[in-house]
């Protein structure tokens, strides 16, 4: 089973023949970045049009029941999230609303401060905040993932020792291949995957040890270091593809509103020659197989990892009642 | 001139009637403590047929120039403003929004974490972040008071470092006369009028010392102390007064819809004897010139200081363009 851990592309019928070219079964899409409640909806909305219009193609997914189903079909499940927990307001009950409107995924901060803690581009990273500690405990209750991507790193060590169920970093790379705030270091990783974690290695140029030069060699040694360190189980790939989208996007995602514009000018990075969009898939399995993986473990880092994780991430923990959460 | 800097008053013709027979020229009122932008234009809604219906008794205010206009006609001038800053989201933009509906207050923080800095009651303390620098030169730009009250202290020492105009603590008391998260220590309140700011002293029981029992006489002797310490002229007062409120309203306050309620059975506590109403004012000039103050130091404490700030504070700074602040 293929399965991409995080994926911004712009719907297209283009796109999701790729994804079903390059075999996904499964994508998790972002559909919230700066967006609050309502223009997460509206995300949502645009994509319903989309399954309506390609049912062929794609499906909406809350569980890997849907993925199995798509994957008998020949489609590929969909999974939402969102890369801010901004549609949640200031209010814990909107975390049941929106698992209920199909959010299956939820970053606790995108880069900057969020009620829930710091991500990796603010100034001082405040850590899980106490409305933050609440929100991971209904998380882990509903059964929906707490993304770790973006977080500032005590932020993310925070959220790791405070989620009773294993976590995951769906995009992001080690800090010790490519030194970034955006890739955590060593003994993040360790502690993620130690608790049960999935790391989401990325192919957004900027997470990658020279840029968009990044050779597949170069990021399958990578691959093999970090499943000699944290297990090959609990790896798998998230690979930020942000195929179609218009450049302007990129000083959206970085300034949003909360500043004046600072990267107006700003522009996606070149792909990797290797993996510009879904069809590359098979590259990244040779380039894996070429490092010595087993195909098992290239089977698993392409897809059933996730797929392992998932089965258990998304189901409801029948051990915590509501009110233990909710009051 | 006599003005409180801050009420939460339940709107009603008695509580009009005796803001008149108190003298009251001009309140602060909070519209907003959990609630969104929606929220809050709903509160001002509310406001607004209150003003229809008493415009012998209430007026609603932008400026000093409005309430002296009020003063003339034998009105209260109500100013608006919000102890929570949620209904900017996380958009810069909106603190102009905000301020052409009406706010001319607005605290960074309520008591946990906000975009822009920690509120008093949060575990760890982020100081003021990067959202919230932005939003400090803006309110500087159109001459919004930046409220510290509630704030972390870590964040009101931010806040006064960061902002070039002098910030106010609407309500509040120093904390060496009543330890409280919410009574700051010394070095933040010299800090604080050093730089120009005001003190608002507040009537509100857990802030002060002894609660309701707290007598006049040791109200006005800490008066007198924070005066030496912080120049007369600094100190006002901002009495946190809540009458008619229902008591879940408590409950709300500190638990908003953050987390699973504690407060449920929350009460408010009763007012000391000699401030139960806007009718005690003179009250309270009494206990200060008993204290020693001159005739035209009460007057100051009890509004003439404020209105002296705030014909400065409300005032645009001319000397910086929007395209500085909002690029």
């Amino acid at each position: 089973m293929r399965i991409d851990a995080l994926q911004y592309v712009r719907p297209s019928e283009n796109v999701f023949r790729q994804m079903r070219a390059g075999g996904l079964d499964a994508v998790h899409i972002t559909v919230g970045y700066h967006e609050d409640f309502a223009g997460v909806a509206r995300n949502l909305g645009d994509w319903s049009q989309w399954f309506e219009a390609h049912p062929d193609l794609i499906v909406p997914a809350r569980s890997m029941a849907d993925v199995a189903k798509a994957q008998t079909a020949g489609q590929t499940a969909i999974f939402f999230g969102t890369q801010n927990p901004l549609p949640l307001g200031a209010d814990l009950r909107q975390v049941a609303v929106c698992h209920d409107l199909g959010l299956r995924f939820m970053q606790l901060t995108y880069n900057q401060q969020s009620l829930l803690g710091a991500g990796c581009f603010e100034t001082h990273d405040s850590g899980l905040t106490d409305f933050g500690r609440h929100v991971v405990r209904q998380m882990n209750r509903l059964g929906m993932v707490i993304d770790l991507s973006h977080a500032g790193f005590d932020t993310m060590a925070d959220i790791i020792a405070a989620s009773t169920r294993p976590v995951a970093l769906t995009h992001g790379n080690p800090g010790w291949w490519h030194k970034s705030p955006r890739n955590p270091p060593d003994e993040i990783l360790r502690a993620l995957t130690r608790a049960g974690g999935m790391l989401g290695l990325s192919l957004y140029p900027h997470h990658l040890l020279d840029g968009s030069a990044c050779s597949l060699t170069q990021f399958c040694e990578m691959t093999a270091e970090a499943a000699s360190r944290y297990g090959v189980g609990h790896i798998g790939i998230g690979s930020d593809l942000c195929q179609g989208q218009p450049d302007h996007v990129v000083g959206w995602m970085r300034d949003g509103d909360w500043r004046p514009a600072q990267n107006a000018g700003a522009v996606f990075p070149d792909q990797p020659v290797w993996f510009v969009d879904n069809r590359d898939w098979d590259l990244i399995a040779d380039g894996l197989a070429a490092q010595g993986f087993s195909g098992t473990e290239v089977a698993g880092i392409l897809g059933d990892n996730w797929a392992r994780y998932l089965e258990q991430a998304l189901l409801p923990d029948a051990t915590v009642q509501a009110k233990e959460v909710m009051g």
